[in-house]
């Protein structure tokens, strides 16, 4: 990789996005609803507030919700009545019973949260003491933050070498530094791609109906001087078939042992422009987003969301009153769209089940 | 047809909304950038005022600028300095380009203006008087108005033998009453076939940036009581794939003649997805939107659009300043996507090069 100032400015830029931290005072997150107009950092002191924060998506972006969850867990094993060993494990079963209760989606939730769990049931077989609890568990949190950015670096070393050189990406959603711990998945090939000295240029999707492309994914590109244009989603097959678009890379919710992938609610629309148009379109998303556990996407369960989101932006009424809505966030795109799946292990392609296997097994 | 109270409400909703009118105070047209939360109906007095309220998408529709532009040429002609008939002339080729000038896509605006041209050549070289040639021109707009309310019934009734009992259309952008003089192409089609006595639900894209699904189509498809559901444009795949989508009907800007269908950006992905899930993807335009001059899509001039449309909505701003923006408001859609364009003659199905020649010259 060459050095020099723009590599520089990368690692510098990347540190600035302080998408979620673990504070004393409690778990501090960049409130994601009101960017790019306004960065506030507000502090979750209990789970309670973490279980809304997710809900609410004041966090989002399967990774991040996966650490914001194991973060959670820390700060109610903090909180929890410790008066007898009893009272401690009901109060924690029901932590990782809320905190998984907020969005059903990203498999990584439900994979921080097991793992917490799992290190919780050892520590209390061992006899630990609440103490040495409470602290295990905040170090385990901060561990798969610091692991999540770490992972992200890996997948983008493997991710860039995908991405040519004067290429132009097209991007859904947010799949970057605001999505994970830092450094980004999709966003984090791009960033690769730029350190490792290609010229890389970005259209962003600007991702209704929550606008992540829109407010969060130009918002970091922009910091990062990468070059964005932003679209609407509609604008992106007329982008395709113009010859403008070189490849698609975005993130992932989960995916499922046979390669199908859930996202954010039009993927599977741009996947199918995308083979249409025979752009190569790209997955990046670390190994706690394979579900091996189920064999297709139509096990996956879609969340469905408020109306609110889709008839109003920022408090101002756009449909009118009284029509039915839908507001699926998520969509499933089926393995046959999908050239390449990118992880921190390797970049597995098809037969999916066969090399998301040999990837979920350790590896490269 | 069916009789009762079904059919009647349809006829009365339909001649309620007044998308445009010729009144003796000028044109009065509804505010459709102000829907649905409010009705407005300014008053243009004078052909600039016209011009510009195309071009601010005050009235917005191939078939209804057309018509506005219509009853442009003849306030044009009113207010026109006629004291000798040179100024006269010259006036009105002013009328005639500043018209012409507002949107590039949309063929029905140059065949309407083209229309106003020729009569009054017409009446100029058979000496007809200034206030003969203003209150020709005048009624011409006014046939204008009618023949499009009469094309868009005739067009329904064609389109609605292809909507099965039962259906759920989806449809994007509004090719209703007010994208029309009135009663809608891709609606009126959908209206036809509720008249005809069958169950339709709608899908409607809510079609950003200008959000015409969400604001005006779902807007009118309520006051019909006819079933609406609004998505968010990135939706409409997930559904067809879900199977909830049984056909796609849209409006047209402009259909060369091998059948390429230029329309609201957008239109290309969903006929990408309606072929990839096999469902029938449906045109319905006024044969005024063929251009037979033109032998496929790529020789019409897509608009593009200033960057506020998509940077905000209603005033508030939701992607960061500075960035870059894409606007092209219109998209153009191969003829191999297209299962068949209706039209007020009848439908054309492939080959399109010659269906379309053979409506073009006259009919079924």
């Amino acid at each position: 990789m060459p050095a020099g100032p723009k590599h520089s400015r990368f690692i510098l830029e990347g540190i600035m996005i302080k998408t979620i931290e673990w504070t004393e005072e409690g778990v501090m997150m960049i409130d994601q609803r009101h960017l790019p107009t306004e960065e506030q950092y507000p502090v979750f002191r209990t789970y309670e507030e973490v279980a809304w924060a997710i809900k609410a998506m004041v966090i989002r972006g399967a990774p991040a919700i996966g650490v914001a969850a194991a973060m959670g867990v820390a700060l109610g094993s903090r909180n929890a009545d410790a008066s007898d060993a009893d009272t401690f494990d009901s109060t924690m079963e029901q932590v990782f019973d809320t905190l998984a209760a907020t969005r059903p989606t990203a498999v990584n939730l439900f994979w921080a949260i097991e793992r917490m769990r799992s290190l919780y049931a050892n520590l209390r077989r061992a006899g630990a003491s609440i103490d040495d609890i409470r602290n295990e568990l905040a170090a385990e949190a901060r561990r798969m933050h610091a692991e999540d950015v770490a992972a992200n670096q890996r997948m983008g070393r493997f991710g860039a070498e995908l991405i040519p050189d004067g290429s132009t990406v097209l991007t859904h959603c947010n799949a970057g530094a605001l999505a994970t711990a830092g450094y980004g998945t999709a966003l984090g090939v791009i960033r690769a791609a730029v350190e490792s000295g290609k010229r890389v240029a970005v259209f962003a999707d600007e991702t209704r109906p929550f606008l992540q492309g829109a407010r969060l994914t130009a918002w970091e590109l922009q910091k990062d001087n990468i070059p964005v244009t932003l679209i609407t989603d509609n604008m992106a097959g007329h982008f395709m078939k113009r010859g403008s678009i070189d490849c698609v890379v975005v993130g992932a919710d989960r995916i499922a042992s046979n390669g199908d992938v859930a996202n954010k609610i039009g993927t599977y629309g741009v996947a199918v422009l995308a083979k249409e148009n025979n752009i190569p379109f790209y997955v990046a998303a670390p190994i706690s987003t394979l579900d091996m556990s189920i064999g297709g996407g139509d096990e996956i369960p879609i969340e469905e969301r408020g109306e609110d989101e889709v008839t109003h932006v920022k408090g101002m009424q756009l449909a009118p009153s009284g029509i039915h809505i839908a507001n699926p966030a998520f969509d499933v795109t089926p393995n046959r769209y999908v050239t390449a799946i990118i992880t921190e292990r390797g970049v597995a392609r098809p037969d999916f089940r066969e090399s998301l296997r040999n990837l979920a097994n350790g590896g490269v």
